[in-house]
Formats: C-alpha cells, structure tokens, sequence
C-alpha cells in the first residue's frame, strides 16, 4: 500500500465526509489556540515579515481546514491593532496528500475571506487584512517548499500518519495497530518507523522555514512510554473489533484482516523530545499533554472514523459491496456499548518549536 | 450571472472534459515558446533570484495545465548547464476561479514531477531542479499573491474571458458575443469591459510582481481594430447558428437565447497596446499577432468547444436535460458544413511585459 496515494480523509460534504464529521478535530486546535498564539507572537515580534508565509500540514478539506490559519490571522491582527501597526500580508500555504479533495477547500474559499472581513470591520485606520491562499498537494515526508520560504508552520493530528506501513509486523495478526496485545517487535517497528519519519519531516521542515521560525505540531499521543495509548484504544480498537466481528460471521476473509495494519502511531513526549533532539534543527520552547474527552454519541465516532479511515479500508478490503456500512454500523455498536460505559478520552502532545539556524 | 462561480472548464478527465479536449490552448502555448524563453532568460540573467516565483493564470485544469510551466523550467535548466550554474529553486503557483478542478491538476502532479526529472537526467554537477507546484483558486481581476511576490506571469488563452457580461447589451438579440452583425453600442460595451477589465488585471499583477519582473499573455484576438475577430467567428459563431436553430425548432425559448451572452472579447493588439499604456505600470516588449489553423474535425471543435462553454451555457440554460448533447451535436454539423469549406484560422494576441518599477 502506498499511504500517499491512498491515505486521505473522505472527500466532498455528503454525510460520511471528513467536511461534517471532524468535531474532534476541531476541538484538538480550539484545545491548542495558546500555544499558537503565543509562537507566532513571537515569531512577528523577531521577526516583523512584510509577508507572513504560513504553512498548514495536513489541512484535510472542510471547514477545519481554514480554522488554524483564522486564528493565527486574527491573532496578528490584534497584535498590531493593539500596536497601532499596520498588519502584514498572510501568505497560506494548505497542505495535504495530492488525494485530499482541495476543490472543497476552494469552493469553501469566498466564506473564509468573507469571515476574515466581518472580524476585522469598523476596526478604523487599519485595512482589512490581506490574506492569499494557496493548496499544496503532497506528502509532508517530502520537500513541498522552496528553501526559507515559510515563517511558521501548524500541523494538527495529522504528523501520527506514518509514511507506510512499518515492514515486518507480519506478526501483528490479531491487531491492526501497535496495540496493548501486539509483540513487543511490533512496538519496535511501529516506533522506528515513526522515527524515521519523524526525523525526515524535521529535516524538510528545517530547510523551508527561515531562521527563528516557528512550528506548532499536535498528534494523537500517549502519555508516556508505555505501550497504552487512550486514542488508539478509544478510536481503532472498536474497529479491530468490528472487523474481527465481520470475519467471525464469514463476511471477510481472515486473511485480509490479519494483513491489514494502520500506518499510525501514538508517540508519547519523551519520544517526540528525542527525535526533536536527534535531528537537532529545532530547540523546543513547550512540550505537553492534554486529554480531551470524546463524544459520547457512537453515531458521530462512527462517522468521525469513517471520514478518516474509509479510504484506507476501502484501498485493502475493495469497496465492491456495503463492507463499509457494516463495518461502521458495527464500529458504532462496539463504542456504544465497550467505550461509553468508561469515561473515553485521547491524549494529545503539543510541540512548540523554533528553528535555530 | 456571476462569471467568477460558473465560467470554468470542463473538469475530470472524461469525454467532454478539457482535459481531453485542448489541442487548440496547446498549440498555443507551443507557438508561443519562443516569446516566454526570451522573457524568462532575461528575467533570470537580470535578478537571478534563488527562487523563481512564476504564476501561470488561467491553468485550467489537464496535462496542458503543466504545459508552460514546464517549458519556462527547462528553459532556465537549460541556460544555467550552459553557464554551470546550479539552476534555482522553482516555486509555481497555478491559478484558476474556484470552479476549477484543482484535484484534476493535483493527480497530475506525481507524473509532472516524473517528466521533470526524466528531462535532466545524467545532467552531472547539477542537482534535480526543486520545483515547487501550489494551486490558487481565485480571478485574476482581483489580487491574488502578496505584493512584490512574483517574478513571472504567464496566461494563455484566459484573458480573452471578461469578469462579466457587459452591462446594456440587452439590444444584442440576435447574437451571443460582440459579432460582426451587432449594433456597435454592443461593441463600445464589450470593448469597454475589456479595458476596465485589463486595467484591473495589470493593477493588481503590478503590485505582484517584483520590479523588472515579466509578463507573457495570450489571447483569442483580432488582426486589427475592426469589428472582424476570426477567433469569434470560427469558433463562436457555430454555438450561436446551434442556439438558433434549436429556437427554430421549439427546444429552446427564443428569449433565454436573445439574453445569453458570452463573457468574452477579443482584443487587437491596437487596444492590448492603448490599455497597458494607459494603465502605465509595464513596458512592452514585444506585441504581436499570430495565425494558427483550426482542426478541420468538427468532432473535435466541438468537444473543445464544448469543454470551454458548457458550463457557462448550463448555468445559463440549465441541464435538467439532454440540451447540451444537442447543442453540441449541431456545433459539430455547422462546423463541418460551414467552417471546414473555408481557411478555418484564429488570431492570436502576444504581448511580452516587464515591470517598471
């Protein structure tokens, strides 16, 4: 499987499109707004670019897609009202694998600029902010800007997709992640691979953005090194169960499932803090957790997941037949019935980093 | 209606799509080669920036989208093997309105990368140029990149479209564009669009553009100032005779033709000359007119036609049902009855700018 060409979120706005089912999503940036501010803060303070050059990795498409980069947006803006400053122009960079569907994002353009203008009216002596949006299909393990160009990059639950599957987890048949119950061998490739990938997207990231430009990424995590991550066990592990559920009624070869691992991984803050060092681009200005809870309502994890998943599943299980209804529907039983009795939530780990040379 | 929401091409990559269906816009960029290697060879030995920043505006979307970009890339590898120089980094931003299928463009990516690197292999000491493709959805009458952010801009065969219908053309009955036989208040509006339209254009591309940076733009025009565009009659002409006798025979209300009109003009070079003079921010370089011979296919004009016009006519006549099958089917009779007897030619308009200040 080739992540890049297969990995992307449900397209379009119907109902099972990552557009109307990113709640959680959106709750990881509103979660994550202080830290954002206060890096690109700074970052104007150092700097006072002309032309800020942002970039989003792993935007996806919908509404989300636009929320970080309005909060950055207005944060400058307020930042240089309260300055008397004029505000510098927004250069925008989205970003994600070239499957996501970037059109949505485009039709979705005039409501962004049109809400930009509506925050920023009778705001007198200062002109409306000018803001140029661009989209930028590829992976993030790759170069995808010119050198120096971008002052500040934002990822958000987007840097736990992995490149590919980790080679060698042939053993991982019971599972379809790095789960509690997976060989240790498992843990190990699933992490080094993380790693690898890790330490590439440091390495690009370091050669696009100037000197003293900043970075805010945020992943589904865990909160230490242990091999228990809540997001993993909350949102796959009713998944894994659903599929093995479709074997054990003969709707799906066993095969299959035992062959099919996700290309994800929860890391914990220790191994974020040694791969940043490692790699040694980066100083790290703030490292942290944060638990959020998650819905309670099966129905709308169910299509969060789908939004997310589906394309995987579909690129290794074919999507000849209504698989994919029953997979979900039983997703949404399992969480009903196995998760809400418990008090769900995810861990989320927060990187705050600037770039030394 | 509002041309920036419904004047697109065809996406996709079926049939009727442009994709498929723009042999003609290739051509053109062909022809056109010799006038955008001159420009941007000079562009590069005056600023020689470490990155190149190039817009092409009105990419539309198909292999054709990648089409000039490519060619001003080799270019420049070109000129830097033969000073062995290390070519600079490209950064390409393809724009279009927001209807445009951006995805189309994206998918196309990975094989636009593929041929870049086929081009320059076994080019030893020089690096594999970094070229850096971004996509950008908005009309190229309002601004769309930050100032003094380019240094190239290059569109062919968009800039012939207007940001509307003319206002007071409603004595235009009998035609659907400013035709040899409408009343010359007709012609005096649809020129006077043009030049409001231009002007804007050249405005908000000269806040762009870095000084000495440069311009190549192609459109559909005429050889000289009278009301003849041989572009318009060839290819606009036959829609018209189409829309006309499906009002003969009842399909279509006579009074939905009389008020359609196509948001188009087809300057001289006379008034491409006056209008940047007027406007004053660039020199011209080079102006000029060129001839191409059209497909004598009436399948083939009418599938490119219709790649460019569906869109404007559904939302003008609606697609509830099989209209623009017929439409078409009359194009390509009319084309062949008419057209292919005589010399079927369209006229180009070049004109090569540089920025003055």
């Amino acid at each position: 499987m080739e992540v890049a060409k297969v990995c992307h979120m449900n397209g379009g706005t119907g109902d099972a499109s990552y557009a109307k089912n990113s709640l959680l999503q959106q709750k990881v940036v509103l979660m994550t707004k202080g830290i954002n501010d206060e890096a690109i803060t700074a970052l104007y303070r150092n700097l006072s670019p002309e032309t800020i050059c942002i970039a989003d990795l792993g935007c996806s498409s919908g509404p989300n897609s636009f929320l970080p980069v309005s909060q950055l947006i207005k944060t400058i803006n307020e930042e240089c009202k309260n300055n008397c400053q004029q505000s510098p122009e927004f250069h925008i960079f989205l970003n994600d694998l070239p499957g996501n569907d970037f059109n949505t994002i485009f039709w979705l353009l005039p409501a962004f600029h049109e809400d930009l203008k509506k925050q920023n009216m009778g705001q007198d002596g200062l002109d409306q902010p000018k803001c140029f949006v661009t989209g930028v299909a590829g992976s993030f393990y790759t170069r995808l800007f010119p050198s120096k160009s971008l002052h500040f990059v934002h990822s958000s639950y987007s840097l736990h997709w992995l490149s590919q599957v980790p080679d060698g987890i042939e053993n991982n048949k019971e599972n379809i992640y790095a789960a509690t119950t997976s060989p240790p061998s498992v843990h190990k490739a699933y992490y080094e691979q993380y790693e690898r990938d890790f330490v590439t997207f440091l390495k690009y990231r370091s050669e696009e953005l100037v000197k003293g430009g900043r970075m805010v990424l945020t992943v589904l995590g865990k909160e230490n090194e242990d091999r228990f991550s809540k997001g993993c066990h909350y949102l796959v592990e009713p998944l894994s169960m659903a599929l093995k559920e479709l074997v054990a009624e003969g709707s799906v070869e066993e095969e299959k499932v035992n062959s099919f691992n996700i290309p994800g991984y929860c890391p914990s803050p220790e191994e974020v803090m040694y791969v940043v060092e490692k790699e040694g681009s980066f100083t790290i200005n703030c490292l942290e957790t944060s638990e959020l809870h998650l819905d309670a309502s099966g129905e709308s994890m169910a299509q969060c997941m789908r939004a997310v998943a589906e394309p995987l599943l579909v690129s290794h299980f074919g999507d000849g037949y209504v698989l994919m209804d029953d997979v979900f529907h039983k997703y949404r039983g399992i969480y009903v019935n196995c998760m809400t009795k418990e008090d769900a939530m995810v861990t989320s780990v927060i990187v705050s980093l600037t770039k030394i040379n």
